[in-house]
Order: C-alpha cells, then structure tokens, then sequence
C-alpha cells in the first residue's frame, strides 16, 4: 500500500480536521467526533444531514453550506457512523421546522441513521430520512428496495438542500427528495481497486487487460468482469443500463460524469465527449454537465455516469444558489 | 498503460471537445484547432491567454471564464502548442486593451508564444506575456529564469485576471501578473508516475518504498529519489523549500494543496490538516486555502504545495469575483 498519510488509525480524523482546516469560515467540527456542520444556517429552515463512511470526498463534506447540507456525519472509512454520533449531527442543526436525513442505502448506514432518528424522535426531534437507491447496477438480482446509493446522492442534497433553503416544510423537501431519487439513475465501472488504509490491499484485483462493470463506491468487485474496452464502448454499456431503467427521451437531464478518486480528468473528458452525442442520439436533452469528482472511492480508477430526469420543478431548484466548496451555482 | 481513451491519436482532440461539451454556456472551440475561448467577454479590457500542452487539467481550459481568462491554446499532451495555433489564440480574443500572455517556464512554450507574439504584433495587435517560475525544485542548481511554472500559475490567472476585468491597462495588468509571480512558490512531490498515452509507459518508475521529491508536472522525475515518509515529514520537506525561498513570516498567504491527477482528495487532507498548524508555528497566516487537483500531471499520484503571498493589492484581486469552471470566488 502506497500513500501519502500518517498513521493508519489517524486517517479519518487528520482527513475530517483537515478539510476543516481549509474552509473554517464555512464549517466547524463538534467537539463529539467526526461530525461537521455548516456555520451560517438560516433560522427556522429545515436541516439537511447525511454522512456515512468516509473515503468518497468531496462527498459529503464538501456539500456543506448554503442550499445544501447543513450536517455531515462520518464514519470511519467506508463503515456507517454511530447512531450515537448521527444523534449528535441531527441535535447540532435541528429546527422547529425538522431535519432530513439523506441516507444512501447501505444496510449498517439505514439501521444506524433509523436507531439515532428514533433516540432524536424521544428527544423531541421532528425528523424524517429519505434513502438514496440510484445505482442501477443491481437490478437484474435484487428489488429496489436493494439497489446502493451512489453519486445521484449529490442531486438529492443540492435539490432538497435547495427546496429548504426556499422555506419549503419537512413534508416539501421530503417530497422534492423522493421525487429527486425517482429521477436519478447511475452506473459506475473500475479499471483499477482502492486500498483501504486499514485493510492494507485491495478488496479485488484486476489484469492488465480486465475491468470491473458495476462496481460501487466501497472498493468491492462489480457485477461483472470485462475485457477492457475503449472509453466509447464503456460508456455505451453503463448507458445502455441506465436508460433501460427510466424513460431520458425528449426530456431535459443533468448528466454527472464522476471520477472515482484517481481518474485524471483527461480520462473524464473524453468519456464526456462521446457521452454527450450519444444522449442525443437517444433523444435525451442535456441540460447541465458535471465532470470531476464528486462521490469518490478513495483511490479506485474508474468512472460512474449519472442522469438526473428533470422537470420544472426539478430544474429550478438545480438551478438555485448553492454555495458550498464543491458545488457552486 | 491501462487508460480510459479511445484511439491515442484521438486522446487530444477528444479531450478538448470533451471539455467544451461540458460547459457550452461559457467556452467554444475555434475551428482552427485546440483553441478555447472565453464565449461572454468584456468589451475592451485587456484579453488573457494561457496554455501550453494537455495532460494538467483542469487547468488551463477549466479557468476559462468570468475574472480569470480568455482563450486557451492547447499542445499535445505535454508538448507546447505551435506559433500558428497560438496566434490563433491571440488574434481571438485581442482588443484594442491589448493581449497579456501567461506562460508557463518551458523551453518550448517560451518559444513558440514569442514568435507567435511576433507574428501578433506585425498584424498590429499589443501584446505582452509573463513567464510563471514558480517551482522552486530547481532552485540549486539553476538561476531564477531556470525554474519551472506549475501550480502557481493558477494564481496569476487569477490575479492578472481580476485586474483584467476591473479595468486595468496592458501594463497595469502584466505588473500585477509580474508581482504575483515575484510572491508564489512551488513544490512537489510524487509517489507514483504518470503514462503519457503516446508514449505508452512512465517516465521513471518507483519502487513501493519509494517516492520523487522536486517533480514537475511532465512526468519527469524529481531533483532526488528518497524513502517513502509519512505525509507530515514529506510536508516539511517541500515547506522548508518554499520558506527558504520567500520570507512569508507575519504575512498572509494562499494555500494550494495540489493533487498531481490520481492522488485522492483524503490524502491532500491530511495533508492539509498538518500543513495549517506548521504554517502556524512558521508565523505565516493562511487567509485562504485551496485543495484539491488544479494543476495535474495526468495520472501522477503526488501533491504539491504552493503558497501566495499577500498585500493588500493582490488580496483584493484573489477576492474579486471569478467565475469559471475550476474556481470560483
């Protein structure tokens, strides 16, 4: 294992108090643990949480900020945080208005927001979760009900971040939060694994000539292994997928081309280029393009695409004012 | 060479438009070839343009915009554009303010923009350029006009274009590039090479325990090879290299934390997070602080650090407003 760190135990909190340290006009970690919150939060609105493992930056710290998150909640790498410590994310921001938890749907990540939703519950805590299920790379052997989330996360913090930011009630940004997840499908693939530090190797290893199709965002193998293809025949079969899943034609869409943490941009761009022809070949409108990264999985090369189906409604609240240190609009 | 690319022949071209089809609204490629341009620009204010050859992005094309510059020209990957392509550049997006050209230090790209401006100014266009000699890898054995330009470069962008758009005059604008160049140091390190496509394999290798220390940013190797330190020793190691070189003491200063392509965000973290507290103790105050990959080296894994020095003048042109893909104030 080759990387610039101390020691292994220090990781998570050197990289929390780190990014901490960068923006501390913006955020500040509680006293708790690893659990940072946005520093200017509007009266009376309601609040944003979500978190999860660490090792996905910028997700989910650098969502933190005006018309987005107004809690993050980080575990060790890869692993849920404590309830205990998703309590301490919900008190520090909680209004009279409520809290939304925004969730990816990963089984130690459900229960453990569920048991602090309930400790905050007694505590006298409006507050409710959505769970993100965009990866499509599940559906051919599980119900929805079991498809990961991945980086459509981003949307459902920008929307929903954006729908309490305007005032909207709990019952509104829940709303805006569960239409987001009905619209937003994603697909990642792998040329290369992560390391997680702790583990010291990686979860799955690949040839020369091999590719991992369907991978997730926590260093574990695909659904498949390929021969390596060109980045034009990759990005046909992680479309192929997603526009399967829900109807894209004739509407307008954000199109998210994510690196997995060592994908050079270079990379990102060319899939980019050949992605943006062939959505309009399939009659998909391309409203607004990502490219960079934005839901990572530490050192993993590779890439996911993801399209968020928009309507009015969607689209303006994509458009809203955002200022955090990884999404600006 | 394990990449996502397509033919490599193809790898620029693809890459360019790639970029540009991310982000229509704001950037458009000339027919002429790798030329990016600025689409809204100010009427008669000075015109910035950079460049140089692919492979750092985001930078340049992703600082194209709103503040920062105007066109782009594009080289191959790590191969200085032509005269030609770059008087393209020129001529696109030239005012009657004139044209400030911001190179990088390299044989080539001082070259190739010097007969380009040659060419400029015989069709009556003013122009100017500054060359970035940041790095101070080289310092030992090279005068000042031998060091490198890398990350640093981002910040003359950023100034001279602040300058630009508030309404400075050629000279105006080229002694705020000037000065901004006399206050930024660079330094860097890898601890894995990049592959240039065309070439098919790295420029040097490097065994597990080992690590580059004084790397640029084309894939060369560094001015020594050392064992592997944590991230906090590798840290000290390049700031004694910037103090020595500039007395930051009892001043403010910007903070770049670079990732050179495929170094994860949670290691430039951590890299942060023990950086802020020796600056500290150095007695210099970090007013800003940016990390992330803004000046990579394609799939290098590495960092550099690069501090900014402040006075009131290039304080108030950092905070100006910018607004471009990859930064934006």
């Amino acid at each position: 294992m080759k990387k610039i760190i101390n020691a292994v135990e220090d990781v998570e909190r050197e990289l929390v108090e780190g990014f901490v340290k960068a923006d501390p006009q913006r955020v500040e970690k509680l006293a708790a643990g690893n659990v940072v919150v946005r520093r200017q939060r509007k009266q009376g609105k309601v609040a944003l949480v979500s978190g999860g493992g660490l090792g996905h930056e910028p997700a989910h710290l650098g969502f933190l900020g005006k018309g987005m998150l107004d809690a993050v909640v980080a575990g060790p790498i890869f692993t849920s945080p404590s309830p205990r410590l998703i309590l301490e994310g919900i008190r520090a921001v909680a209004t009279e208005a409520g809290v939304l938890c925004i969730v990816k749907n990963y089984a130690g990540d459900r229960m453990n927001f569920e048991i602090a939703m309930d400790m905050a519950r007694e505590a006298g805590i409006r507050v409710e979760a959505v769970v993100v299920t965009d990866d499509v790379a599940l559906s051919e052997d599980a119900t929805e009900a079991g498809r990961r989330g991945v980086a459509g996360t981003l949307f459902v913090h920008k929307l929903a971040g954006a729908k309490a930011e305007a005032g909207g009630t709990l019952a509104e940004v829940r709303a805006v939060a569960e239409k987001t997840i009905a619209n937003v499908r994603t697909m990642g693939m792998a040329i290369a694994p992560c390391i997680v530090p702790a583990a010291g190797r990686p979860g799955f290893t690949l040839a020369e000539d091999e590719m991992e199709i369907g991978t997730g965002i926590h260093g574990e193998p695909g659904i498949r292994r390929e021969s390596l293809k060109n980045a034009n025949a990759i990005a046909v079969e992680l479309l192929e997928k997603i526009l399967a899943d829900l109807d894209y034609r004739d509407r307008d869409a954000v199109l998210l081309v994510n690196g997995m943490g060592a994908t050079p941009l270079m990379e990102l761009y060319i899939v980019n280029n050949f992605v943006q022809e062939y959505l309009k070949g399939k009659g998909v409108r391309v409203f607004h393009t990502l490219v960079g990264n934005y839901m990572t999985c530490l050192d993993m090369a590779g890439f996911s695409l993801t399209l968020l189906r928009l309507d009015d409604e969607l689209r303006e609240l994509y458009e809203a004012p955002a200022d955090t240190r990884f999404f600006h609009c």
